[in-house]
C-alpha cells in the first residue's frame, strides 16, 4: 500500500509529491518548522495527510520545546498556531492540531516526558484511524459505482493525499476489491498537476485503467456519455454540505448536473466542520499566481502578466448526490444526514 | 497591429505560434506542403488565421504544378483536399479552399499564368476582408459590454487567430477603443495554453489589463461575482447556433450561464456553417494525447499512462446569448438569425 507519510525513529519521512512522478523522493524532518513549510509548499497536500502530517509535527515539536509545565504548554500552543495556519482552507489540519492539543489539555499533571509519548500516541492513531475510516468509506461508496463503471475524479484524493487508501480513489479501489470493473478520468488538474502526476501514478500502481485529461475536457465527455460517475475528495465540507475541494470542482459538479450524472463526495468525518454552517464561511487560501504562470522551469504567459490561484472552490450541496464517509452514505438534505455521520463516529 | 500572417515575394511568413510568448519567430515557407504541416503543427491556429493562410498555401502550391490546363486543374484539385483535412474542425479552412477552388473554376480557359495572380487576388482578398470583419464584429459587439466590464475570453481568438484584429479579443478592442474600461480574465487554455501564451501577450501589447487563470478557475470566479460577460471565437457555428470551439468552451458556457452571466460567441460569417443542421455533425478534431501528457519538454504523467485530447467541444445554441458576426448581433432563435447575417454578407 502506498504510504506518503513514515514516522520512525523520531524522523518524519514524507514522499515529495512535488517530484512526483518523475522521482520518488522522500524528506526526512525533524523540526516543526520543516513541517509547516512542507506542508505549505505541497511536498504533502490532500486534507486527511495534512491533518496527520500536522500531527506529528506537532510530535516533533513536543520534542524540542521547553521541558517543565507550563512553560511547555505556552510553548506547545504557540506552535500549535503557528501550525494551524500553514494552509487555511482544509478543516481537517486544524481538526488535527486541536486533537493534539487536547491531549495535553486532558494530562495537566503529567510530565512533559510522558506528555510526548502521549502526543506520539495520539499521532500514531490519527494515522492508522484514517486509513480505516478511507477503507470503511471506500466500502460504503463503492456499493455507487455499477461494475464497467467509468469514474471521474478531479485532483488526487488517493492514497497520496490521506494517511493510505484514498477517499474518492478509495471508492474506486474498493469497487475494484468488490470485483467491479473500473476506468478512471483523472483532470489532471491545474496548476499543481494532481490528476495527472499523483493520480494517474497511484492507479498505474494498482493497475487500475487510467486515462489523464485537461480540465477542460470533463464537460464534453460527460456530455458524450463517457462518464457514469464523479467521485472527488473535500477539504472541508459545512453543515449543510456545502463542499469546498480543490479549485475546478465545482465546475466538474455543475456540468454533472447538466448531464445527470452523479457527483459524489468521498470524505471522512473528519473533514465535516459542523461548526460552519454554509460553504461561505469557508476561509479559500489565495496562493502565488506565479504558481500558475511557471510550469516546470517554464514561465507560460509573458513577463509582467498577472495570474490569480484560488486553490480551493466551493459546491453548493444541491449539486451534490451523496457525501461518502466512514459511518455511512449521507444524501440530502445534509444538515440533519452529515450530523448523523459525525455522531456516529463518535459513538463507535 | 500585429499580423501573424504575411506574403510577400512569393513566400509566406508565419508567426510561430508555438514559441511565443518567449520567442517572436518567424517561419518563412514556400511549400505547399510546409504550409499544411504549419496548419497542423499549430504553427497558426484559429479558424480565420488557418483560412487565410490555406489560402496562400494553395498560392505557393499554384506555382509549382504543371503549367498546362486541364493538368494544373486535376494538381490543384489534389492539392485542395490535401489542405482541407489538414485540420478537420474549423470550416474557415474548407470554407477558404472552396473559394480558391472556384477562381480556378470561373477561369476556365485562362493561362496558367493569369490563374496564379488571380489566386493570389483572392488570398488577399480573404485577408483584408477578414481584418475588415473582424473590426466590424468588433463594433456590433462592443455595444454588449459595459464600461468597466470584465470580460473572460477562452483560447486566443485575437489577432493571432486572424488575419488580425480579433473576433472575441476585437470585441474587446473595439470597446477600449469606445472610450470603455475593459479587464480580461484569460483562461490559460490546456494544452496549448493559447490564453497564457497568446492572449496574454497580445493583450499586454494593447495595454489591456490581463490576468490569466487556469481553466478550472472560470466557474469559481463567476461564482463570485467577478466576470461580467464572457466573449469567445468560433470555429465551426452550424445552422442552429451549436457552436464548435476550443475543448473547454462548453464548460465555461455552462458556467456562465449558471451564474446568470451572459456569453457570447464571436465569428465572422465565414465560420458559420449553414450545411450542417446541427453541431452533432460537426467533426472533433481528435488530437494526440502526448500534447496533453507533455509540458515544454516535460512528461507530467508517469510512462504508459494515455490522455484523451479532443480539440474542440460543442457549445448547445441554448447556452449562447449572441452569435456576434461582421453583419450584426444574432440572437436565438439561430435558424432564422444567422441565416440573415449570411445573406447580409453575400448582399453587402
Amino acid at each position: 500500500m502506498i504510504q506518503p507519510i513514515v514516522f520512525r525513529d523520531n524522523t518524519l519521512r514524507l514522499l515529495d509529491q512535488r517530484r512526483l512522478p518523475a522521482r520518488e523522493e522522500w524528506l526526512e524532518l525533524t523540526d516543526p518548522q520543516q513541517v509547516i513549510d512542507a506542508i505549505r509548499d505541497l511536498v504533502v497536500r490532500g486534507a486527511p495527510a495534512i491533518g496527520v502530517t500536522a500531527a506529528y509535527g506537532l510530535v516533533l515539536g513536543a520534542g524540542r520545546l521547553r521541558e517543565s509545565r507550563p512553560e511547555f504548554d505556552q510553548d506547545f500552543a504557540a506552535l500549535c498556531d503557528r501550525m494551524t495556519v500553514a494552509r487555511p482552507t482544509a478543516v481537517n489540519l486544524a481538526w488535527a492540531v486541536r486533537r493534539m492539543q487536547a491531549v495535553v489539555a486532558e494530562h495537566p499533571e503529567a510530565a512533559v516526558l510522558a506528555l510526548r509519548a502521549a502526543l506520539l500516541d495520539e499521532a500514531c492513531a490519527m494515522q492508522v484511524a484514517d486509513v480505516e475510516a478511507n477503507r470503511a468509506l471506500g466500502h460504503h461508496g463503492a456499493t455507487l459505482l455499477s461494475d464497467g463503471a467509468t469514474v471521474l475524479t478531479h485532483c488526487n484524493a488517493g492514497a497520496l493525499a490521506t494517511a493510505g487508501y484514498g477517499t474518492a480513489l478509495g471508492v474506486v479501489r474498493a469497487a475494484v476489491e468488490l470485483g467491479k470493473s473500473i476506468r478512471v478520468i483523472a483532470d489532471e488538474t491545474r496548476p499543481y498537476l494532481q490528476g495527472a502526476r499523483l493520480t494517474a501514478w497511484e492507479l498505474q500502481r494498482d493497475d487500475i485503467p487510467c486515462t489523464v485529461i485537461t480540465d477542460s475536457m470533463s464537460g464534453h465527455l460527460m456530455q458524450r456519455g463517457a462518464v457514469d460517475a464523479v467521485v472527488v475528495g473535500a477539504d472541508r465540507i459545512a453543515a449543510n454540505g456545502d463542499v469546498a475541494n480543490k479549485i475546478g470542482t465545482y465546475m466538474v459538479a455543475v456540468l454533472a448536473r447538466e448531464n445527470g450524472i452523479p457527483f459524489y463526495v468521498a470524505a471522512p468525518t473528519s473533514t465535516i466542520d459542523l461548526e460552519l454552517a454554509t460553504g461561505a464561511e469557508i476561509p479559500i487560501e489565495e496562493r502565488d499566481g506565479e504558481e500558475v504562470l511557471v510550469i516546470g522551469d517554464q514561465r507560460m504567459a509573458p513577463e509582467g502578466v498577472p495570474a490569480a490561484y484560488p486553490a480551493f472552490d466551493i459546491t453548493p450541496a444541491h449539486l451534490v448526490d451523496a457525501i461518502i464517509t466512514e459511518t455511512g452514505v449521507a444524501r440530502g438534505p445534509y444538515d440533519t444526514s452529515l450530523r448523523a455521520c459525525c455522531t456516529a463516529t463518535e459513538g463507535g
